[in-house]
């Protein structure tokens, strides 16, 4: 079978996660290509993977372009753009999470990719982790009877890149950190956004607070659903102790737990230290399997031509909750969707 | 020394909790008499614990006034007019939670108490649990750094009398179940509630719903306090699975978990069945120790004439917070405190 | 009702357990004396707890009299004189494990209890434990088929006092700690021990070595039982890292876990320290309710004239296993029982 | 860099699991050609994976010889002869565990291959799992002092094929499952084992006792090392329940735990289930991970030209123990090593 060919764009550090999969998990698939603004990244990148050619601009790539696909791992500020001419060249699109800044930006990548017929999927991994998709398959088998709440937490150790810290650029720490948790309660409710309710604060970062004086390291977001369904988000960054993703949903006949701290199997115990275990560090130890299986998915969707288990249309929803949950901070009263 | 002598007025599932720990656990104080609306009830636990006497009326307990102080677990909309009662009889008030209906009830409960100089002690028995002192006691040394969040869920099995469905003389079940919440939220946070924001829903209880419209067996709380810290806390009942009672709160340098829902460390395996392990099915066996602590600690500060740990004032920040939250589901928008 | 009258024979620190759960937890016993080698040990335990009389000899208060039962709670190698004695003037025992040295004092004891018609309970508190007593219901109930392996830990923070590391005085660690383990192991077989092997060694107490050359401070044992089944225990004491006692049964349709070593329901997680939950520090708190309820049935089945749940006949096997153990690490192999 | 090219000998469970880890995870390796006595199983893995060559007898393959390296995944009874034959043919040798039925074995194995000059490396998986080898890390580092017990348990849901239920192909269960048990026990203790001792029994399959009336299906085994530390296995199968790993190191300054039953970190509560979560129902969940890791080891150290992480003299210490045990069950006596 001919292995797909994929451009990278974005040489950071998710983009090196992605590499790797393909590199090491995906032998149908090869990365041909890497893309980034600061060259030397893409350079190095390149060379430690053995690809013959690299760019500083992604329209260059597009211009050469020898390959069948991209993921897209820049700053969110310029996913749609990167996303609506990669879709015109007709090359599928992997595209992280937040899909864009705001709900034209979605709408247009929606649509180019659609009228180009190419596929595109957000980079939403933990629909593909094992806990999160079992729970999910017993919900849908009824095992809690309805879902009526459910809850997610979304706390990671270290802050982001500056350009995020600009709520601008990247529509804050609710978005970068909090998306994933926007899509888990959405996933589970199998319902809309209906009213969106969020305190935030900014916590630990004093050193941000100057230039930017919006930021907020720590938020809680409660939301109602369109089927009346309600949820609980909170997300934190930088945490310190580690990274907590776990999720929980109540139902009218049970409730489901998904998720634990601790990573490794191991506790040890010494006098006067309590019982110890080890803490994830990392959305890459913690997701590492659910990084290789989106991955997987996407380049199984290509190759079937069907449509993927994460949208456009997700990412878009997902937007549009962070963007009423950011406005919701700013009036200090809750935001009724659709915006 | 002198047993502390103490009258019981209400005769119910909590009344009886507390009947079992005067007999069993504080041999310095004893149920010397029991009063219940319910004759009979209250002639059941007489007979039952060797009572001499039993009374139908507190008023008539009151007139006949042997004994030093009462425990109130009468439904709410009784509490302020026997405590008041009790407190011009001198008689120091143990009480149940929620402390009563509004501000008005929980300030003359609160000054007639100071006047007669008797204890008033609001029944958070949470407070007096191992785990809850242990976590606040580590939250006050520093190993969080500054608590920024407190979460708090709170769900019971099942539903509590007909009375307290009726959102008017009990404030529902935020104040019946979450009452617990709100001060575990404000005990972490040592601050007071500033802003509170609320959800809720009847999603089990269709059969409530007729007669009881604003009846909601679900809600989700989120609260910002003066300090500027956050809080959330949902509770539910009935949930069927059984008694949930966990916190968690997340500071600028970690986070502690307090509380589990398995509840007698045994776990059974067997072909297919997956791990499986008991699950509290009662407050009663959840907090069994900190109810005993709590009429412990009543009977200590009675006797050494001290403060106690849970004061009318406690009670009072709840009723406050109780009222925001059912207003804030009311309006669909969040409320500021003070009302 | 009249209240059980109990002597006190031993004031340390079980003794001690014993005088809290008479006071404040067993309402229709009281202790109404004590007795101690150490007559200011017994002074101190008599102050403290406002008792009128304390001895020095048992037999002087045999000679007073004026109670219905005794507990024993000195060295081992006491246990039989002060039984035999007690049965002859008409008082229960309650007798703290290791129930005595060897089966000459174990059959004494047995038989004069049963000539003089007086209950004799052995101290084995585990047996009264909510989570053992739930997996014993479980196994009864045929949850896990047959049992063919039960396994079971016993260890200590510390070391028992100098009397206890004179093999002779004490049968050695296996007695002092492994008793428990031992009984664990035949109560859920339901079976004699056939063939025992051990292995053990002074890992950690090097300073022991020389007066006590025989000092073991670690040891395992692997037992098969009449019917078969098989047992492994290991105890260890002093371990220093806490109170260790869970227990695992293997049968033909499953297995079952019981104990864990976190004792509070509380884990803190801070940058870099993992995550942290106490662990159990001592017998006290691990068994609290376990030894309250061990001497509540005890009063009852003196009040009720029945047979206790833990007899002189559970003691005595418990002493021939350690017995045989004890000979199998000198002589390297395995002993086959009854010895 | 050139593939390594390798040959599977062996197309049954753990065959595939190997070839699917060649495939997905290790990119600078590829399976060429598969072997089994069973053609028509060859053929299939053969398709399966679009190998262009399989064979019915090794020597066939060997006669071919365009690879590498084997990976050895036949019944005990074979692999000696085909290893030698290998090391004879200059292949490198990846052989399952148990690596042979003797000693006498063992050392022709580990000879030839020294002679050759090619890599012999024995499949432990268990030594490339991320909480075994924390564990070990810890241990080494000091964490714990030094290990004086070592405890591992080896279960697993059903029973392996026929020719493993005669002891005199297979050394019985203790060497089908125990074996990793024996290596993790003198992995940590470094140390090799002096004295055993067994018990075991049939005590689930009456079906096999009739053909093979040496079978057992549970062990417990003690063992002294050298250094003077303690060890416990115990082995079942089939226990039904799932696939049960753990291990737990006991030291002069603390314990460590290594290894859960529960397998995705979803936990189901409803009314009357109690908290239920799913357990690992086989090796190749468990330890998923570490077979990739141990065969990408594998391949690192033929092309490094380095000694494999876990050598034949591993594999022969193991076969030493299992024999030793095997003699204990049979004359029910302690054995001392080496035999």
């Amino acid at each position: 079978m001919e292995k797909l060919r994929i451009c990278l764009i974005g040489a950071g550090r998710v983009g090196k996660v992605h590499t790797l999969s393909l590199k090491n998990n995906i032998p149908d698939a090869e990365l041909v290509a890497v893309v980034d603004k600061d060259e030397e990244a893409a350079r190095r990148l390149a060379k430690e993977f053995e690809l013959k050619i690299h760019f500083k601009d992604y329209e260059k790539a597009l211009d050469w372009g020898k390959f069948d696909a991209i993921i897209i791992t820049t700053p969110t500020f310029t996913h749609k753009t990167i996303a609506v001419s990669a879709a015109k060249a007709e090359k599928h699109i992997f595209c992280e999470k937040p899909m864009a800044l705001n709900l034209e930006e979605t709408d247009s990548m929606i649509q180019e990719a659609k009228r180009a017929k190419v596929k595109l999927q957000i980079g939403f991994m933990r629909r593909f982790d094992r806990g999160f998709l079992e729970a999910k398959k017993k919900v849908k088998q009824g095992a809690l009877g309805e879902p009526l709440l459910i809850k997610s937490i979304g706390r990671g150790p270290g802050l982001p890149p500056e350009w995020a810290w600009d709520i601008k650029k990247s529509n804050g720490m609710l978005a970068e950190v909090g998306s994933h948790d926007f899509d888990t309660l959405r996933w589970f409710a199998e319902s809309e956004f209906e009213k969106i309710y969020a305190f935030a604060g900014n916590y630990k970062c004093p050193q941000i607070k100057k230039k930017y004086p919006d930021f907020y390291d720590h938020a809680v977001v409660t939301v109602q659903f369109r089927n009346s369904g309600l949820g609980i988000l909170d997300i934190g960054c930088p945490v310190g102790y580690g990274y907590d993703a776990r999720m929980e949903v109540l139902g009218t006949e049970g409730v489901i737990f998904v998720g634990e701290i601790e990573d490794n199997q191991v506790t040890v115990c010494t006098k006067g230290s309590g019982a110890v275990s080890s803490i994830y560090n990392s959305w890459r130890n913690r997701f590492k399997d659910a990084y290789i299986d989106e991955l997987r998915h996407f380049v199984d969707v290509i190759k079937r031509d069907e449509e993927p288990f994460v949208t456009g249309e997700d990412g878009k929803k997902v937007v549009e909750a962070v963007a009423a949950a950011n406005k919701s901070i700013q009036i200090g009263q809750a935001v009724s969707l659709p915006l």
